[in-house]
């Protein structure tokens, strides 16, 4: 049974408490149980993690690739500066799919770039919490699973 | 039923036959079919559209509004500089979701940027042919359908 | 008795239905009614032309050399990217005046550079369907008509 | 009966005697007469203001809310810098049109940005003196009068 | 006693009418008001000057220096774009003070940046009227006062 | 009584150490019992962090929503790239004010830019230690605290 | 014997008739007539395209991968903007040669950059009609042919 | 004998009590005597005239036309951003020439660049009062005069 | 019979040996004679010249206006800086074509752009050894020759 | 005997493990082998300390000050963005030496910049584990040691 | 005696034969020959010497040091990217006067940057050949002498 | 016996004399002779070679793919803009070191880009005179020698 880690980076602890016109109103804790709930119809094991610590969000991707078969991340801000973290992401031999909660592209100037994007398989953007759960899908695509839940 | 409008843009026409390494050797109607198989599966409608043309691309976006209740759309390379169709997905009240074969921000620079993204829903970008299935999948899901399939 | 062309570029068949914050309430069709009645009034001829495909427009444009006195053009997008459309214009004799509905210099950035203000006599930009009249009378102007009505 | 501004600023004052090549053989005197013809045919009240000083522009477009129905204005090269000129145009409530002689958009690149256009209600650019005629005539418009002469 | 000088430069004459939402509703008379009550109860002796003329705020600082003790001084828009002003205040020994009302940095690009900030002393910026109090306590500060009332 | 958190970023625990022709030869020892007796001496409490991880920056913010009252913040060098210490800022709904010991105009490029700014109520630059001070007062302020002491 | 497609793009049907300073008096009629009697000569095919659609210039250099040897191109101002010609020219295996007639270095900025160059064999610029002819015989040289006339 | 404007732009009366440093200790009036000795020595009439009014320089340099038969120029910071000032050196037949007293290459970035320059006969910087004496010795040698002294 | 120069610039000497995947594996000599035969084949007497040194090919420009009828030169990297060949080649009556092996518009970004192309006939890019005889050929055609050889 | 620290930053716990292309195949290990190896025939001590987390790196600077005689740094990534790194190492009086194992300019343009290198004392590039050799050396020479091995 | 080396740089050796337009029909033969007409009258030595090469004008300056009072000199194109000639310059102790026939700020873009203006006395641009006579006037300033002829 | 080249670059014959602030007071001559001293240490064998000319430089470079086993390069103030240098580096097979004395990334901008690094084995900056000594162990290492001397 393939087993993916969900990444949340900085101030994604903050969801639903933080500015709800642009990130909706539901948590953190809301979005997990979403995943784990498509993560027992599809058949794959998933461990979520969040940290507003750029070096841990390094570490846990370093010590990712030989505990799962792939990753699904959230940089939050780190997307636009933290080379860091794209460093550590072309580091590891997993696939690795970035996602954004707010279409990034209409919002400012700064968002529009993706220091990571080149290094991940993709990115999925602006589809909400559900991005999330197309992202896990795509996983499974690419590990050889399929949409097909149980 | 829902109904989906899926429009492909400028040279995707040459898909299996352009640049392998790129985008692959599977073709526009090997995408096609596989898309109808998914709209099977899961209950909605759809229409393929493909054209090298901007004004046809356009025209067709602001026909869409009366008959369909969303849009997958790669403008391929006008995506970089066609302020025309980002018009035109600005002129329509319809969800309209961007899809990028490759991932676009590990190519070219001109290639980083989209002119359409910030009217759109969001992107799914360096997915493959299975981010078309993403696209519809995140569409139904902006509509009320879900992810259960029939 | 003069005769000018009235060019709309892609999306201007949109109005009244697109962004009526930006563009009002009122169509197309509204808006060539409006520029009829003023060349009934001071005695000019007129056609109407729109189209969203941008070799149209450069046909269009090549044609009008032999048939008309004058050009009003609207590019709409095609304004911030289609050197084409400045080479057709460059290509020609006659008086060609921009017009633009919107202020864009109050829009997004990419609205604030024209690549074929340089090649017209000059642009109207702002005055909402009111700047249509007022080129027309500017076309008027140069062909040594003038603002008296009959 | 309306009365409008007409505000010209740097420079203008040597129009007729200034690069000819590029405004023309007439000078402001001739221009504002044009102008006040103009006003009788169409029944408003004028008042012309010239100055060099951008002090003495910013001090006329305040006083002017409370005595005038529009502005006129041409701010000369104040218009590619001046954004203390900008903020006084914001900050009343008067409509303002931006006039410019020449087609600023086919000289130096520094006359390509306009500081001030954002917060006028438009531009008209490259129309000669007949472009004052064509932003009194919007004026009025603006204010619900129409382009019927007395 | 000390005696400073309390400069405010184009548009600030409009607070309280210009802009309400950005600059709220107070006026100059206001904010000057309370600056003389501080310096009241500070024991501070205090002269305020406001000027939409570049020039004049340049003999103003130059005058300053034999007269006062320190300036506050809001440029407005000057900020932006005079090098004169800048060099005005790098001409003199005073300690100079550069207040903005509004927080710049979340407003257009252009207020992002400014010529006059290198050679002051230091910038308080967004925090309203009171930012002037607080740019005189720093004044009272830097010739050797305290913050103790009388 | 209002309860306020100063927060001090990367290298500031070097106060008094680094560069003393910068920042002067007093410590933060020292910035801080300044701090606390102006606390005691306007009546309001006050918690002092320093920190030079990005991440306990972060999570220090969240967790101040509903322990303070207001945060004044140095955030040192993450002033010009840390987009995740902004999107923090911006995630809570206290005032936060922004303060630099030098005058950051003065010195490198990179320091002339701030990422966080646009999302405090303002920013206090260039006035030493002393600028603590005044945005402790300027919080006062804002909550409906005035300058008069105990 | 080899079969060559020349290509000309928008606005190259106004030669002779558009900007003679530029591109002389000679017509396309007259560029195509010469093409001939060097294929003639040389022995070889040809024919010749001209549109002012990008959506047909990229529908015949799709068409051409079956039906031609090499292709001679003059994509005009599309040159300078439209990713969709080059990824057409990219998505096909025939060696691809870029005109330009006259020397667009020497003119206006945005045409010194050309977007398809990259993905061409090479460029022919500036010398004028005989452009096409060298371009010819570089193509008859990259299949095999020389320069030998019959 | 020629009359000659010598024009000294804003902050140039602090010349002696501003930034030794960077413009040596002697006055305003002192550069003035040494060029009347100058004007002595070689036979021409000259006028002395500084403002630190933008609109004050434009004026006189538009009077200048009918009165003098040259002018030496040193705009000071207007230099770097007036393009008012430079339409009215434009706007102007006399020949003019800028003087910059201190290498203005040397100093701030904003420094190296003249607007004005462009429009004049040419500049002298850097060799300090001295560059007034050779730009009065160049307008003479300009309108036919020459290096003999009386 | 005419008589041309061929100069080649830095490290062209070393073609052949130098990166043959860019440059091929044919030596300069091999060029060299290739060219004697096509001058031989056509009629017309031809130099070569070859340097690693600015100062040598400016000095051969400039000795070649009264010996040559015109000019084949390969710049080198000199392409991409030497403004003083630029001014070389532009203070020469001869009709001068630049060449280039290899397609510098598919190269490294610094190889995009040529300063001595606006003051040459033209360019030919990329096609390899082929160009110089192309370029010879259009010499001839530029003094009257043609393309058919003895 | 003298005692230096030798810093890796984030990531360079992967060697040998990451991108074996760019880094060699031998690990952080083996790397710190050798240095100790090194350190033992010259006769200085060593620490070695790998972070991935910014802050530590700072910390780890901070304290260093008064344990070592100077630093070895390969701030990886940090390298491009940690204007916070930059400033800690600024805020000690220790000689530092930064080092990158790759050619960073032969990589991506962001790997062409860095924040920290002015603060150091230099840098070594492109040297391999080599590099961290010779900035030993370096240190060893800066701090009076010299070459010759015990 | 004062002994000055008059430099002229590449393309310089062409005046009166080179674009006449820009730079008159006076050869370099006359220039020198005016100059040392000048040197006679105001009783000072003077070497001229021109060279095309790079590396000549620098061991050129080198060697200057010990020989002369002053250098003028003209770089040509140098002066736009030749920072060794820059770092020659920076090299000696002697004054330098930097100098340009024409006004470079009214020319190409390219010609509005000096590299080698910063680390000179100042710069005399635009004056034709009188610009030569006045800056040996200004090494005769410098170096004590005055404007008195014998 | 491996044998080495030392290549100087442009105004390095004026160390000790130039700038010494920046370059320190030993000449050129006492650098080579440190290297010879290595040399004998190590047992390789050096030839040393300086000139301000770039094609020099690049000859020697030429010359030295069959004579020597590997070089150091100082290429002076070549290092950022001699893209013919650049070339020179890149033609041959020998490994190329890039030295520079000073701290390049601490002093003006445009001595932060070296144009030629990228095609180097690595760059030494900052470390002074003992940098060459470095540069040549590391020419040691990589063809297979090591750090032990005789």
């Amino acid at each position: 049974m393939p087993h993916f880690l969900v990444i949340n980076g900085p101030n994604l602890n903050r969801l639903g408490l933080r500015e709800p016109g642009v990130y909706g109103s539901k948590t953190l804790v809301d979005l997990e149980q979403d995943l784990f709930s498509l993560a027992e119809e599809y058949g794959f094991d998933m461990t979520c993690f969040q940290s507003n610590h750029e070096g841990d969000l390094i570490d846990s991707i370093h010590e990712a690739e030989d505990q799962y078969d792939g990753i699904v991340i959230n940089p939050g801000a780190f997307t636009h500066y933290s080379y860091a973290l794209r460093d550590a992401i072309a580091s590891i031999a997993l696939p690795v799919i970035e996602v954004h909660i707010s279409n990034v592209h209409a919002r400012e100037d700064f968002r529009h770039h993706s220091v990571t994007a080149p290094v991940t398989e993709g990115q999925i953007v602006g589809l909400g919490f559900f991005g999330y759960q197309l992202a896990l899908l795509a996983l499974l695509d690419k590990i050889g699973g399929d949409l097909d839940e149980d």
